[in-house]
């Protein structure tokens, strides 16, 4: 294994060769079924990755900020949702600019996102596109019924500078047929009220292969299948070698037999555990656990590992989630066949409104 | 209270007379007990509130990464510790350029980190200040035993372009007398070795106002005293009163009677638990529990909750970590007296080496 010696630590690490594979994995299948993919640019924040995922045949992208839609704006992408509820004047304001020139829709599940948006929109020379978001399981934001999905469909449809465009859901991990039940239903409701949805959209990476299940979707958002991570090998999604970004660390003590400490911590490696136990998976010591981590320490029990690393050693990581790391780095390393290919700033980083 | 309508959300608001009120405490309580304070920048990330705490009688500061004291020298502050093994080609050369233009230590917990300082040093024309890290309790880095330290420190002494310098360590909060017997226990051996340490430097807001009673330590090395947060209140260092790191969020959903959701995730909040329950104190709405977080949501629950906050609502949480938020926001608002004053870049904010 090539170890990367001129890359200083801690680092990202980007497989191109696994992105490709990744990206093309999943159209292939989502064509198979006929079912457009609309990716989620949060995962890798990288406007190269967003365009190359247009060119495979993704229909247009998603992103969860209006910092990352613009982001990508600039970067030439036209095609762009952005499944969140858009309040106060400073982001209807951008909102409105964004609409102005890329294709563009959002969500809301309240009248109150939706006189904002219609008071912003009412005498714009094109209106905006709106979806109502469904909770059809995960608990987050989202109406609470068929029912209720369609009354906020018609409060959309008759307000002014809006169009009413479908329906949106990220749905809990593993619930396939619920979500697959509460969409049908939803479709089939507006579908009476003489307001059918010309999108219904899904998401998520962990049922990804499951998508085409859910039939009444018209468009699917994976996010994290570009990278892949710890949390979707977990899940079956895909294996650790599929996992395209890794973090590298240096073993920087070992101040006993079977302790290691990396400098990752919560800086490079952040909290999330997904439910896991531990904070990583170390390629070349796959029996070492990272117990914890400092801001800048990761430790590391060696209880289990034959062999242990030395001081200097340099160690790459699969992370619990790739997304939140692509997060915590001005740049990343892309590598192709072993080889440091290219160091690039993440354009999408820290897009906090 | 004041809405601070004017900042979009998700966003930092850092309460100036509060960091004045923190630092002064800390400064006083340091002054009565003959005891220097060095603090830890890794909680602002800010020149001027380094600078300032060197006003108020700080004898230096602390920092974390290579790039952390960059930032700072380049601020004009003269005397950095870097408690960390600095290893490598590259961050060799950089602490050798630090060490040229500033009063720089670094601490050593084995041979190899020596060997590398030493290479870099040896024909140096000022040599590099090193301390023996000392695993005092916390299972972290540092040699692990009184006896070890008299070992490396002996190592350090006799290898060319070092100074030896003293002792390091972060130690476990709430056990302070085990800490402070084994640094009293190192101080000894060290003084019997005829290779008594000039510095013995201790750490840590939690046991901030116990500092004290660490009688061996020659200065002490708070961090997260300036902002205070969740987790400190959780060990009364502190109250909600004296937290000068809030986040201020949106309700952009209310899905139901008693759930909420926000702006602040994951990337604004941080997965950091240290142990507690929740993800940040609501001050509007003390009995509201913030559930999960995703990337860019926060899941409140409201069950508890005599009054519950509608959506577009702007709330100020304190994060239980206030160290990682600084992180992850690129500018932070400094508010004084309730209103907005300046917004700042966070000048060290990302480096991550």
């Amino acid at each position: 294994m090539t170890d990367f010696a001129a890359i200083d630590t801690p680092a990202v690490l980007i497989d191109l060769d696994r992105v490709e594979a990744n990206l093309a994995r999943a159209q292939t299948y989502a064509d198979s079924h006929g079912l457009p993919l609309r990716p989620h640019i949060k995962t890798h924040k990288l406007p190269r990755f967003a365009k190359r995922a247009v060119e495979l045949g993704a229909v247009g992208i998603t992103v969860q900020k209006l910092g990352e839609a613009e982001v990508m704006a600039d970067a030439g992408i036209t095609d762009i949702f952005l499944p969140y509820n858009i309040l106060g004047a400073e982001k209807l304001a951008r909102l409105h600019a964004l609409n102005d020139r890329v294709t563009i829709a959002v969500t809301a599940d309240s009248t109150t996102t939706v006189d904002g948006l219609s008071a912003t929109f009412a005498n714009a020379a094109k209106p905006l596109r709106v979806l109502v978001e469904c909770d059809t399981g995960m608990g987050r934001c989202g109406v609470q019924s068929p029912a209720d999905a369609v009354l906020l469909a018609q409060y959309i449809a008759a307000a002014p500078g809006l169009v009413f465009d479908g329906l949106m859901t990220y749905p809990a991990a593993g619930q396939v047929e619920a979500n697959a039940a509460w969409l049908a239903a939803a479709r089939d409701a507006l579908i009476a009220a003489n307001l059918p949805a010309r999108v219904i959209s899904n998401g998520g990476s962990p049922d990804l292969w499951r998508a085409h299940e859910v039939t009444a979707a018209t468009e699917h958002r994976p996010g994290t299948y570009i990278y892949m991570d710890r949390s979707q090998v977990a899940r079956n999604v895909g294996t650790f070698d599929d996992c395209a970004l890794t973090v590298l660390a240096t073993v920087v003590s070992r101040p006993n037999e079977n302790r290691a400490i990396i400098d990752a911590g919560s800086k490079s490696l952040t909290s999330d555990t997904l439910g896991m136990v531990g904070f990583g998976y170390i390629e070349a010591y796959p029996d070492a656990v990272i117990t914890g981590l400092s801001e800048e320490h990761g430790h590391i029990d060696l209880t289990n590992c034959a062999q242990k690393p030395a001081i200097g050693e340099k160690l790459r990581i699969v992370p619990n989630h790739a997304c939140v790391v692509s997060n915590l780095f001005d740049e990343v390393n892309l590598i192709s066949d072993g080889k440091l290919v290219e160091r690039v700033p993440v354009a999408a980083r820290g897009r906090v409104d």
